[in-house]
């Protein structure tokens, strides 16, 4: 190493808070004085005051700490032509304070229950979030990693994905996921406090943070999951605001002039204003301190900053969001942050002072470790159910609690046997909660033995998301991302899965198995019309990676459709349900919906029916019929159900085709949405019925009559191929 | 009519102001006055003094027109035994003052073009338009018609829905989108009045009003629409929060307890709190008359009304939210407001009061008329540019303003192309405008011929929406049902369509011709990973009725795309463009294009190659330099761009098959997204090489290799069938 690091001087801070772009030199001290003040402060902390902040640094030490980060963000970008160096540059400061003064984990365990969460919901700024977690001794990112920044393989992607990266809890990017996701993990946080601790033993403590930045706070996500932090009073979750008045089209001027801090307030939070976030450290580490304070309401912490702080020509433009500096201006903004090293340098000291991390978090967690053993001597029966919510491990037998039925059993909407079978799930799966969105009553998802989760009842199951679909969804992916064995659930009615395709997107990619409670699953639901009508939503998710899409047809495939959706916790499951009353039909059962694909009838031998009808949901009633009365004209015909194309397709190829044996290319399906795609099963001699078109207004047996799902359709259908 | 009809008296009105659901009647009074008082006065009022409000009828009438509105309303349901009678019943006192005294239309030419526009966002509530309509002498709103609320083939569905029912203008339901709407409306009056007026003239000149609910303000659609019409200083815009404290799971109590005004101030608007908007007529003039005179901000009036009002059991409950009140319940609402009449009475003195509004209509669009044929004499351009705004006749040859390109020209990201068209159109198309939700400079959006559409430069078409994207298609949608000739475009990543999936939805409900500029439209965008690389939106657009997804593998393709997009304006297209540079081919083609799919190469005779290459965008080079290898084996290989399935499957099934002729069966599709859905094509012998699994973050070239999306696997797959 050449040359020595040079701290940026406090005079240069304070000359560019006022967050222009041009900034120039004013002075330079020695580092020495830094190092020694440094090196005498790691072993003076300990983590018995686990809940005060810790000691800061020296300032020095602090400047080099945060110019560290600066150019490692600088330098992967660089590296890799690609990425984001403006956010990290600016955002370096809080990055700083938080984790290494206020923010409690162990790297060597970073998914140990009770650390603080930290979500960075601006995820293109990632390189912040890798240099924090590099310098904080995680092992899964080392120098290595950052290096490899946005190549393949790498676990240092473009965007943060906590399924690439230990130590990333959520995967962010599409702008306001993040933020949502942090109300999901602050909303776990307090539902277990309130359920598990006791006066004597607090084991449920601790705090999320999150950094949006002014394209989050544009979007509507940010506002609906705001709203309900509000209303439930997540006091332990602080929000940053990096104010940078910077987005890719230029100033925030052009397109975003509300009142931030004023919104926040409307919406019940707590709100502070750092107003220099360049420099003013102080300021930082008392809003933090301030914002822990509030207990019952959650703090939004506006933290002025300038985007791409330090580069002389492109600080505070929006040149500096989305892109490389480029050679010349990785030297200009060198020189004038004085850091004069090589790429991706770390200075001895800055490891040094950030290498106490790695005893602290293990001291951390020993310290809770210890209480909790304590806790589990004294609450037995709390202390199994905490642990299967940490360890996601269900009792044996869970799923005998789910209803069975039989072909007397009475008709009834799959809707109210997902009650049922919520209702029974809830009991013997310590970690299962959720809700709707304002669509209780229709969606069929109360947990009767529980009440509300609210602020003053958290402990409560029952979540009110109101008519935030698309912060539903989010929060519900944070739920399921904070403990292995917490199991929610969201609902509304199927069509507004287009309100939440975004999360749901998210639940596929990131691996959050939750599961999505979809009701009124067709032009089944009548009268409300084509705007409440699903037609193409089945498909439209069919088509999605890593998800389960079932659509069972009657109490037994609801019952197994939940065991799937509880068994698969690496990927979300969409249940469609129906509104109208549905027969229990022979044949149907939990071993067939398990494989995606099964006969329910055939009155052929030798497996080569005639004909070979295959629905779904509401529809496989329709061709149970139609196969019925085609029997009675001495035709051989076979009924498949289709529950679940994914887990289907998961089957051997000996298994498919002894379900649909390519011999029989009589192939009719049935299915209340669109054709496209049926081509899959029905082959180029089958055919779809369906419907390529939106629904209509009308009571749902005119609808299913006038577009042609009938058994006569069938029948005659049939009749033509 | 064997009974007389009944007021309700004040004294009853302001005794449920409180918001009690048990209601008590106090007294009662001859209508005979009301009635004497009513028939004096419609004469008296005239078109001339069109901006301010018309003078209230005298109070008993009022009661009874609202009275009549509630029962139109509670009757259509109860026949239907389907519908929402607590919003109009809530409503009806705000519905008959707004309709009555300050709405300006023309029932008899429900498109007259300088028409107010009103929109009910909270469109379950749609009973209370269809009456108003109805009352206002609407001829597509007859008695029939209310009494087929909600069958098969009625104009009155369960929303409202512009292409069902004349007068309405917009499609709602899905809560929030009506309401982002309003905020597209009035951005076009603004535009086109800036546009257009001169001092002497001023000839667009309407106001917007839109009601929402609690339902509405919850979804994070509306926060965005309003956080830019308050950015946006949309002065014309009034919006009335119907304050019921009551959603579908209850007491909004449960889910939403910020304060709306606050954040309303917050976001730049004027407010204004009506606290008895069940009998304060008197209030609801006021805070009228005072959002028109403040012409810099959009203004929400909170109107707290009853919901269910006259209910004695529903009232103030959510079960009178979105069920029929019951025979029973009927009958005691009946006695409870002294509305003693059969089922859909409308009194005479309330026909013939409302009866006023045809003359009057008539005359304001005969005035302004008169005021545009002098427009026309003093300002021909304008007048032109205009009347093709108004008409949506385009300019004989304006697709000749579309670029064309050689396989000679420069490669170039599709992306480009795409802006050469934009700016092209916008020189030869008067109502051309759009924007992009913060991404224009990578959607490459801007048209650079004008500035930017802002609250002082409203006459300017670049729109800056901020990262909104769900707004954004909710305000294109309402900007192209504004007028014909608006043509809204907007843009963002492709694969953000997640986040606006309801407004794209709507668009082809609706039949709105929006044209969506969709770049980064595959993994091609590389480093920025998974989050942001489209794989099944394709496929989940293709799945929707009445869209066109279009993705141009060049720029002949583009040019043609955007022909097509223009051309269409009764349903909306999907354009996806490349990142990544793509090189002009020979023979991609508009008529091509124009048939959704066509050869654009082919080395056999008769009909019969070998094998058939299928692919699309980005992909189609990749075919085609498979083609030339194998080809160069001696095979014949035909390549077929499928740019548009949707045109594609509207050809003759001749031409079909000449495209894809049935005895070929070795086909490969190639398409960067996921394989379902290809089947169709390729056949149950064919094989589709596509992405089903997420992407990755790595450069685009390297992700390409790594997923098999390349000349190699083309030909070892043409060699394995």
């Amino acid at each position: 190493m050449a040359r020595m690091p040079t701290p940026i001087p406090t005079t240069f801070a304070s000359s560019v808070a006022s967050g222009h772009g041009l900034l120039l030199v004013r002075g330079r001290r020695s580092t020495r004085a830094a190092r020694a003040l440094s090196l005498g402060t790691p072993g003076g902390r300990s983590g018995t005051a686990i809940h005060s902040s810790r000691q800061p640094a020296a300032a020095e030490l602090v400047e080099q700490s945060v110019n560290t980060i600066r150019f490692l963000a600088v330098d992967a970008v660089e590296k890799a032509n690609s990425g984001h160096p403006g956010l990290p540059m600016g955002c370096a400061p809080l990055g700083h304070v938080l984790f290494d003064e206020f923010l409690r984990f162990n790297p060597r365990n970073p998914g140990w229950f009770d650390r603080d969460r930290f979500v960075l919901s601006a995820g293109h700024g990632c390189m912040l979030q890798y240099a924090l977690l590099h310098l904080a001794g995680y092992p899964g990112v080392t120098m290595d990693d950052l290096k490899a920044f946005r190549q393949w393989g790498s676990r240092t992607p473009g965007h943060p994905e906590n399924f690439e990266t230990p130590g990333v809890e959520v995967t962010t990017g599409p702008l306001g996921q993040g933020f949502a996701n942090a109300v999901g993990l602050a909303l776990a946080e307090k539902h277990l406090a309130a359920r598990f601790n006791k006066p004597d033993l607090c084991i449920v403590d601790h705090y999320t943070y999150v950094v949006l930045g002014d394209g989050c706070q544009m979007e509507g996500v940010v506002n609906e999951a705001s709203s309900l932090a509000g209303h439930w009073g997540l006091g332990k979750l602080i929000a940053f605001y990096d104010d940078n008045h910077i987005s890719i089209d230029g100033s925030t001027d052009i397109a975003f002039s509300e009142n931030v801090l004023a919104r926040y307030e409307a919406l019940g939070w707590h709100t502070v204003w750092v107003k220099n976030g360049n420099s003013g450290y102080d300021d930082i580490r008392a809003a933090i301190k301030e914002a822990k304070e509030v207990k019952d309401k959650p703090s939004l912490i506006k933290v002025t900053t300038t985007i791409g702080y330090g580069s002389p020509n492109k600080a505070s433009t929006h040149s500096v969001h989305g892109s490389a500096l480029g050679p010349k201006e990785v030297e200009a903004t060198r020189n004038n942050l004085l850091w004069l090293h090589e790429p991706f340098h770390v200075p001895d000291e800055v490891k040094r002072h950030w290498g106490h991390h790695i005893d602290e978090g293990a001291s951390l967690e020993a310290e809770w470790n210890a209480k909790f053993s304590e806790y589990e001597k004294k609450y037995h029966q709390e202390a199994a159910e905490l642990n299967s919510i940490i360890s996601g491990e269900l009792h044996a037998g869970w799923d005998k609690a789910l209803p069975t039925y039989t072909p007397e059993s009475p008709a009834d909407a799959t809707r109210n046997i997902s009650q049922q079978c919520l209702n029974a799930l809830a009991k013997v799966i310590p970690g299962f909660l959720g809700g709707s969105a304002d669509l209780a009553s229709s969606n069929m998802t109360l947990l009767k033995m529980f009440g509300d989760f609210q602020k003053d009842t958290p402990q409560e199951r029952n979540i009110r998301f109101g008519v935030r679909e698309h912060a539903m969804g989010a929060i519900c992916n944070a739920i399921a991302l904070h403990s292995p064995g917490l199991i929610p659930y969201c609902s509304t009615f199927f069509v507004f899965t287009d309100y939440m395709r975004a999360p749901i997107r998210l639940s596929a990619l990131c691996g959050s198995g939750v599961i999505y409670v979809m009701t009124h699953d067709s032009i089944g639901l009548g009268e409300d019309g084509p705007t409440h009508q699903p037609v193409e939503q089945l498909f439209s998710l069919r088509a999605m990676p890593n998800i389960l899409v079932l659509r069972p047809a009657d109490g037994n495939e609801t019952s197994a459709a939940y065991r799937t959706a509880v068994v698969n916790r690496q990927r979300p499951s969409i249940l469609a349900f129906s509104r109208q009353k549905l027969p229990q039909l022979a044949g149907t059962s939990v071993e067939g919906v398990a494989k995606g694909g099964y006969i329910i009838s055939d009155n052929s031998s030798g497996n080569k029916p005639d004909l070979i009808l295959i629905g779904t949901g509401s529809e496989l009633e329709i061709a149970a019929k139609a196969a019925d009365d085609l029997r009675k004209e001495g035709k051989t015909v076979r009924v498949v159900s289709l529950v679940c194309w994914e887990l289907f397709e998961e089957q051997s190829e000996e298994y498919k085709d002894s379900v649909l044996p390519s011999e029989v290319t009589s192939r009719i399906s049935i299915e209340a949405g669109v054709t496209l795609g049926w081509e899959k099963y029905i082959g180029q001699k089958g055919k779809a019925i369906g419907i390529d078109r939106f629904g209509s207004s009308a009571p749902a047996g005119k609808i299913y009559k006038e577009l042609g799902l009938t058994v006569e359709h069938i029948i005659a259908t049939a009749k033509s191929i």
